[in-house]
């Protein structure tokens, strides 16, 4: 069988027609001249698999697309902290280019409009590196964040380098405020050459999902940015991603974005794709014109929306029940939760309430958790701390299937799995695992 | 077992002390007056559940938490289009009270402000319907979203009213620019009224979990607005909630909420709880200096916020094997693919890649489904997809477990289940009951 | 002879032709129903002639044109201090009607944009006057300006009322910043009747020359305000008065104006002349189109241009010599100075600067006001304080034809004009009286 | 006698003390190490003659003061279409270093902040000169208006560039939307050389008389501008001078004026004086405090308030009555007009209207202007246009004095002079000599 998703993205790109009214960026010669028929669309998922349709090799140069990603590598060199001092996390409500501050702070309203996009490739690097060793650590992370090596396109660096008049006012204006430590006109010059780097629309879907999936790259396994660097980074995407527009595209597409005036727009949905298109003729707005008529799209035929409210889910608990355990006189009787599917906060919170509503008889109990998909860090926290308070009343509790879970609150020792405070869980494979190893005590 | 959720909101209170800078409103006595030391938190699930800590039962009037369910009202009697035409849905960074509109358009910038409140108020009930109609209408509203009968306080209506002189203004100039079409002294009376409803904590957690679910009332099991509406909604709460503070809450706390004056905030994560607290000291922004504090606790304590990454999921292909089902002449080899967990458009990729990559080997192909929690729109039509696809390459195709899943696409009949053009699944309850269909047939 | 300047100002409007673009206000059916082809123009002396060409007698609503009467009123009743307090003095680089005040102070930002007229009108009268006080103490003012009784047009008034909305979101955003403390509804209302009170433009050039003669009526020689307020009027006129392109104005025409929506504009020239033109159609900056016009060309022709330097004055010492004054023993030698002229700063430094470098060298000085046209208090201070000077070096000062010169430091006493300190001037009508008076000593 | 002009200066200073709160402009180390006490006050009279008392003599660095000047060469220079073209003329609320421009056109506001000053700056000289030609040129002109030769302070230059990332920006910006057509790096460095040159405040007072004096120098007697570009400079000194405080200024104090960060401050009384003051600690305008002080002290005492209404002068016709002229069989009954004073519009008019009221009853009219001190433009067209009229009518006329005053329009020829259409005056020196050419005729 042919997988039907490139049937599905090829399907999508025919169902966007080229805009009469969008035209190529053109204050520089060579975006003017980039070949305005190009479009495609790629998706990759955070295990690695890339899907795309139209002509997804093509290079392009990444623009403002870079903004989020350098934004993030700020974040990683220098901190959270020190970054929000200089770089705000509000939409502006102005255009991508405005020459504007935070009133007060006197802070770029945030990273995804040029005076917040030249602070954060500012503070990228070492405070001592020079110009070149922080255009090359940026070349650097992005490529990490692509995984694969990216680089420069020099002619469109230089035609932009001689018409950069407004970013230089920028980049004075933000040194006129000590937002920029260092001389205006070599922190521009080189986040023109951060805007030049040349990707394909592939390399920005494995880059968005990236993000997406928490820093972590899909198919090199290298965690290039924290995934509390990341959420920051998605979560500013979601408010000011899409500029003066960012309203509009948070109600009807609800995807954490961003996009650049060569053509291209990534989206992250976090935790699960990552999503690029290319298509240079721009709007109004300055977004490629089918691009976000592909957003648009897929966000309405996949469910991708993030206020999206999901299906309702099967329940977590799919039995509560006692049942003998082993065989003759070590037979035990267990009251045995059998839990399932993806558990967060409101899952763990049935179980919470079950066990409060219907305390357990016997004095064994056992959280089978062998059909549980995915457990989180809260959910987990909530079924430990049931777990202590079921031990001080006397029970003692086994999991089966606790080797696939994410419990990291505690460890392993011969006794089991030790929550501290005198409390032991007993674990077992699966539920005949426990019923043996109750046989063999 | 007491259920620990309790002592977790308890102890979540304790640890946000009063903030000694923040004061209650007190542009009228009857909000100056009110107990600055009262403190609630609630949580309601989206099956109904209420947790509650600290004076949850305490009433306060609403005031701008009302604006996300009026703004929700006034789009399911006029519809989405005719609200858009009239109020935004991008973030001010202005206060609550500006005097201002969208430049060009001259709506109110989005529905969080006054200025969109206020219209959105205009827009609830029939265009014919009188001022005292459309009150009535919001109060049943509002009383439909908490699921139980709220009242207005006369008292704080009538000194809000005797106050209202910049919401008059606000008034008189949406009249002018025909934003709005009634008498600005009628609509703003109405209003004043709608901040005034009385409610307690409890009731406006349940009220943001009914946003959170789609609309439907995890009690009463009314559909309140459609989840269309609650996705609107829960969008604008997302950029616009917050105020000139959005970016900070978005990036921060990552919850969709709403403040008011009163001191009650509200949150609400989609498809999973909603959240409220109560506080009336306010901060320099206006929102309940507390409440704030505690919504960023819960967001960091239990993962809340929405760009947080979900974790790893187990594989949602627990099993891709050639299983002999039925016994004896009848006995047939078929592909079973076992299914697990919550499948949305990623899990079903997963499905598509291993099928494209794995053809089935067997005539029969079987999807166990039994141990799928949740089956998104998205992930249906995708395995619908397949399953078309097989069928084309002449393979019989049997669903376990089907009669769990949302499977909207389609119908029964006597063959099972006709996808057209010809297609048909076979269903049974289980491996078993398809291996027994398939010996009787 | 005919008087040529009708003829002028009948050949000024024959060459300012209607603009095609221009239309009438239609915001209320009374103001787009006014013939749109009336045009008037007439000019006031401070000495109380009034010439006129076209529609001269035409009456129709003064609207903002009332704005700098009232603002005077307004300053006569509360004082410059109270008033200041409540609306500022500096241009707004805004429409008439935008609905904002100053950052900080919360003030409107002028007089002559609504929000500032709105609450120059609530000045007016005591504050324990009531409404129909206050619009009665107006009307009064504004026909005081006039020289006529006016009276408002009350179907104007009402259907402005109508369609207030505007001007109500002004009068609500003051009072909830206290910069109104009456009713808003109250307030506006006042306003717009004060907006509909009936004129001609002959009416205009008066009330126009009264501000330009310091508040002295030229024809009924009514103090109508002090000459301080005239001159605080004037000078926010001159920088406020046609709105967002006062610099325009300022520069092109150079004379402090007022222009109104229903067609009238006013200008002021300090001390010369009052001038008014009525022609209803508008320009994109809701002056009257052809009243611009009207005033270009004058501005232009009649060198009534502030900044324009006036042209080079002869000498103000016409002679300085020494003259036998009387006949025989009597006979004295006197220095005479021979002043003509208007003279200001400017020429009293001439005469202090002369008989600074060339002393008297004579017991007797005189000084020969005959041929002086103005003097200034300015002027009138140095002259007298040479005088004490002089004195003070032993000289005898007389003044030929002081008995005209406004010289109001000193007082009469029968040894002349006793200036303090033991200083006494002797005068005579001319300097044959002054002679004649020593002959006689 | 000495004269008291220096006391009363010196006094002015003695009267404005230090101001506790002020402090010099430290964004450079060599303005933050000027003597902050220097003090100093000038005045310039249109006909040469300079007062002043304090540190009048020390030099300090032109800042902002330069601005109106070279606004004044760059009209000269490009013409003032041009020059509009690309700086407007509207006040602009705001700091005078505010990076903003007019919406639409993207020009600077106004030439006096800083945007619209480097523009300035940029079209001064021909648009083929360089950077160096640019700046001599300037320096060549301010030494112009002040009558000696300045030059530039190379220590306070080269920190001033040091530090001009603001002005950079603003330079960057200018560039971006084509205001600017050069190196905006050139730009601003020739601006900072600009601004840097020193000046006494006596240079200052004489610069700014020759604003007052319609480009005139009151001392060298050179043109340096046209009246015409001096005309538009102080109108443009009026509105915007004295940056965002430009409204309490215009009403406070009334004088054109310009302020400077080195603590300069100017102001131009057209056709009277020009005053310069000097105190390098700054108000939290940026203005010089004592400055603003001096000025606020000498509008009030010497009546120098451009709305001031000038005090009511004597009437421009002294006499208009018939008189023989001549003796014996030749004598000639003459009507003569005797007028005086300063005659502009409103003398003009009243002459007008005696004789339209009155008209001669004698065939032969004298216009006698000996004691007229000043006739301009206006006045002029009007009284030889009352000639034509009379001429119509068959009376002779006569000018008695006519040599001395501004009569440009017509040519002398053997029988008068000549106002063309037949229409010829003839002309005598005094009544007399007008007597003896009727006897020898």
């Amino acid at each position: 069988m042919i997988s039907l998703i490139p049937d599905y993205l090829a399907a999508t790109l025919e169902a966007c027609p080229p805009d009469a009214h969008a035209r190529n960026a053109d204050y520089i010669p060579e975006l003017a001249r980039v070949d305005s028929s190009l479009f495609a669309l790629a998706i990759a998922t955070v295990d690695g698999m890339i899907y795309s349709a139209g002509d997804a090799e093509a290079e392009f140069t990444i623009q403002s697309v870079s903004k989020p990603f350098v934004y993030a590598m700020a974040i990683e060199d220098r901190g959270l902290d020190e970054v929000q001092r200089r770089i705000g996390v509000e939409p502006s409500g102005e255009a991508f280019n405005e020459i504007s501050l935070e009133a007060g702070s006197k802070r770029p309203l945030n990273p995804m409009i040029n005076a917040g996009a030249i602070t954060a490739h500012s503070l990228v690097a070492s405070p001592d590196d020079d110009e070149s060793a922080r255009v090359r650590r940026i070349v650097a992370g992005l490529s990490a964040f692509a995984g694969r090596e990216l680089s420069i396109d020099r002619t469109v660096a230089e035609s932009e380098w001689h018409d950069a008049h407004r970013n230089l006012a920028i980049g004075h204006m933000l040194r006129s405020y000590d937002m920029l430590t260092d001389d205006p006109d070599v922190v521009v010059h080189g986040y023109v050459e951060q805007c030049a780097v040349r990707v394909t629309t592939r390399d920005l879907a494995v880059m968005a999902t990236t993000l997406a999936n928490g820093g972590l790259h899909p198919v090199t396994g290298e965690q290039v940015v924290s995934s509390r660097t990341a959420r920051q980074v998605l979560s500013v995407m979601l408010s000011c991603g899409m500029y003066n527009a960012a309203g509009d595209w948070l109600t009807a597409v609800g995807i954490p974005a961003k996009s650049g005036v060569g053509g291209g727009i990534i989206g992250a949905l976090p935790g699960q794709v990552g999503l690029a298109t290319f298509s240079p003729p721009l709007d109004e707005h300055g977004h490629s014109a089918r691009g976000v008529q592909v957003f648009e799209r897929l966000s309405e035929d996949m469910d991708m929306h993030l206020m999206d409210v999901p299906p309702p889910a099967r329940s977590v608990v799919r039995h509560s029940h006692v049942v003998p355990l082993g065989r003759g006189s070590r037979r035990v009787d267990a009251h045995v939760y059998d839990l399932q599917g993806d558990i967060r906060f409101a899952g763990a919170e049935r179980v919470v309430r079950l066990i409060s509503d219907e305390p357990p008889t016997t004095k064994t109990v056992v959280f089978d958790l062998v059909d549980v998909h995915a457990l989180d860090e809260t959910a987990a926290r909530m079924i430990l701390e049931t777990v202590r308070r079921l031990a001080a009343d006397g029970h003692e509790v086994w999991f089966a299937g606790l080797d696939d879970a994410p419990l990291t609150h505690g460890r392993l020792d011969d006794e089991g799995f030790d929550l501290g405070r005198g409390v032991h869980v007993r674990m077992g494979s699966d539920l005949d695992d426990v019923a043996e190893q109750i046989m063999r005590a």
